[in-house]
């Protein structure tokens, strides 16, 4: 078990087995299903320790989606690209987080929490609105940046609900090399290619 | 009560009564909080009734969503439009249901179930895959007909999912016009446009 996440020397170890216990429980048993406790005890650690680093169960999901998504890291490197490359960027990388069972898991876990728990729901747009929206948002020279990142976002959890919770073919068993040739125009477009909004009344 | 949803003069109200009463359980309490003898109570009939009408939950379900979605009928009406306008017809024909609360809590609570129950999750996607995408997909003289279909599922649902389970902004709130004018163009493309698969092997 020891040193399985071990990226940062040095750097609390115990915190990354409680993430990873974390990360575990909400993949097999999703947000219900988990308890601060419980992670604790897969962790081999007090109840206590867990409660000073992450304050609460809340913040044992954001630590597990963060540890997940990594998506400080992830969007700049996405944003590191030319503008025009980014839909295809930003597939790439969403695939290669879904292409691992262990992240994989984490996130169907996610959704399904989402689905069933009005706060599992609000911590999860949360953390989209404030991690990845926002930064991807930020990219975008563009009035409707916020409205084209969640555009976005919509189309990356449709695709990730058809093909793992619905199973719907033929994307449930696309390759992943066919939904980047596909998705990668789509998401470009969302984010770059024009829009047409009915005349706006700037509310808000 | 009576006569509440009576479209079909002559035809089985009790049917309809039964219908009515799974629609309104399934929105409420999903597939697994629904039962067969409490939509009997519900509808003021005999359990042995609704299991002669519909077999079993599973028949329920599906014609709750048969009631709510009108596959048939709403398809029939959406393809018989010039085929560079379908974009904008499908999306306004979700939106036309979504629009209805009772219609949209009965498909929030297929999602909802559909995330937390194999069995509704199956029956959602053959529904979906054989009533919707199916027909869809016949109207497209396509090779990848069957692809854009689910491809246009993917984004209705990954829009539904966005807006009314994890509500993010600006999607949740805005307007069916503002929704009407981005995905129209979406959708077309994606039934369409330009789609570069990498090179295929022809299996299946």
């Amino acid at each position: 078990m020891s040193g399985r996440t071990g990226r940062r020397p040095g750097q609390s170890t115990t915190r990354d087995e409680i993430v990873a216990a974390a990360r575990e429980s909400f993949a097999k048993r999703g947000y219900d299903g988990t308890s601060l406790r419980a992670v604790a005890a897969s962790a081999g650690v007090d109840p206590a320790l867990v409660r000073r680093f992450f304050g609460s169960k809340e913040g044992l999901l954001v630590a597990a989606l963060t540890a997940t998504l990594s998506p400080g890291e992830r969007l700049a490197e996405v944003m590191s690209h030319d503008l025009d490359s980014l839909g295809e960027q930003i597939i790439g990388h969403v695939l290669s987080v879904w292409e691992k069972p262990a992240s994989r898991d984490v996130l169907i876990g996610m959704i399904r929490s989402a689905c069933t728990n009005a706060r599992a729901a609000r911590l999860l747009r949360d953390f989209f609105a404030g991690q990845v929206l926002a930064r991807l948002a930020s990219a975008l020279d563009d009035d409707e940046a916020l409205l084209r990142a969640s555009l976005v976002g919509s189309q990356i959890v449709g695709l990730a609900f058809y093909r793992y919770v619905l199973k719907v073919e033929p994307l449930a068993s696309a390759s992943a090399e066919t939904l980047r040739a596909i998705f990668g125009p789509i998401l470009q477009r969302s984010l770059t290619g024009p829009i047409d909004l009915p005349k706006r009344k700037k509310s808000g």
